[in-house]
């Protein structure tokens, strides 16, 4: 599997975002998180209360004086900014920017900016491409860790799950057959016909084909069929109000 | 455009949750919040903090008592689950799950569960499919407002912005003319050569060839072309000591 991307915070302000980055990277596994110049220093217990374990459990922390230092060892980084920066640099999406990371060889990261305002261009020079995120233009300012759990979601999602949860139904149950699904129709209809349910007479196949579309259309299995059955026979065998009526 | 799902809140348990997942709805372009049985009240002083304006400037917030009513109205819901719950339910990643809702025509809703528990199966059998992400098995309690906050991206991506952020290199700069690149090779080596750079002399065809290769890769535009012959020339014209060692 490729190796992960480090995250860096640059001049980050609050520990409490910065635990709460450490605990989304480990969500999605990442665990290089890079501080530089922590405003309020390291170590926090905000962070530390926000990290929900995460610090102490994998994700590596190191703090660094300048974004240079931070730097050392990469091949590859990428900036995120909200605002384009008229810089003749490639821009992506967090879909593109995973695509553009894992075509790295050696070890690259993404650069996140501070609260207040951002990365500073200076910092977005030193990096390979932008990151950025769709977002409302009148609401446009994402909490710094939330900007990082977007991030590394979209780093999992494509580091070896990809295509896992494709809309595929889990459960074990096999398919219904069709013999299956008209004998349950069957018994349905007959018992709602003795309770009465089928008035007017006439009005009696539309219902019924209204009825076993709403149902095949559920696509239940075998296992289900039958618990539909035994509701069916449940509820015919019951108090039975409408046949007691209508058989008086 | 596709009209956005609500988010509900099944349970919230934090008011600085419920700001900060209401924060970044908006960011994303997501105005419809609803909260069942919030624990700690609604309204909230913290939750309005950590709104950062988003409960003043556009997300519309609802508490109900009960799931059924606030899923009045809803045509379409996922439940967000970290865990498989062996129920006979489409489950989705992220991407596929914003794809279904955009085929929805009437009113749908993502559900999540409060920060302890998650969803009740009673909450997930009332929904239509299971949205889940890949999150680190040893890690995957994800906070939250996070939790939302990566759907709300994908959802975001989604809509009317898919493909905006595809690589495409930003900043209005033509593309250097290969003419252009060679003259500026030309006059790069023309004052290495001056200053005395390419020794010993014979490999001097592997040296050029070697800064060539480097420099043509950065697909430079006219512009930087520009900029980096003016850099050359205040080098070649500046103190120069190479080249006054060399001629002396």
């Amino acid at each position: 599997m490729q190796r992960a991307p480090a995250i860096i915070l640059h001049a980050p302000q609050l520990g409490e975002n910065i635990g709460a980055a450490a605990r989304v990277m480990l969500n999605f596994g990442l665990t290089d998180l890079r501080l530089v110049k922590p405003r309020d220093g390291w170590p926090s217990a905000p962070a530390e209360a926000m990290s929900a374990g995460a610090l102490a459990q994998g994700t590596q922390v190191s703090v660094f004086e300048t974004l240079e230092e931070a730097m050392t060892g990469l091949t590859y980084t990428i900036a995120t900014t909200a605002r384009p920066r008229g810089m003749e640099k490639a821009v992506f999406g967090a879909p593109d920017a995973v695509g553009a990371l894992k075509r790295q060889a050696g070890q690259s990261a993404v650069l996140f900016g501070g609260e207040k305002s951002g990365l500073p261009n200076e910092a977005v020079a030193l990096c390979d491409a932008i990151l950025t995120y769709p977002v409302n233009p009148d609401f446009s300012s994402l909490n710094l860790a939330q900007a990082v759990g977007v991030f590394c979601h979209q780093w999992g999602a494509s580091a070896g799950l990809e295509g896992k949860f494709d809309g595929t139904t889990e459960g074990l149950g096999a398919p219904a057959l069709r013999e299956e699904l008209i004998g349950m129709f069957e018994h349905f209809e007959a018992e709602l016909e003795r309770a009465g349910y089928f008035y007017p007479p006439e009005k009696t196949p539309v219902m019924v084909t209204n009825l076993r579309n709403a149902l095949v259309r559920a696509q239940w299995t075998q296992q289900e069929v039958r618990t539909f059955r035994g509701a069916i026979k449940a509820l015919a065998l019951g108090r039975g109000k409408a046949r007691v009526v209508r058989e008086e």
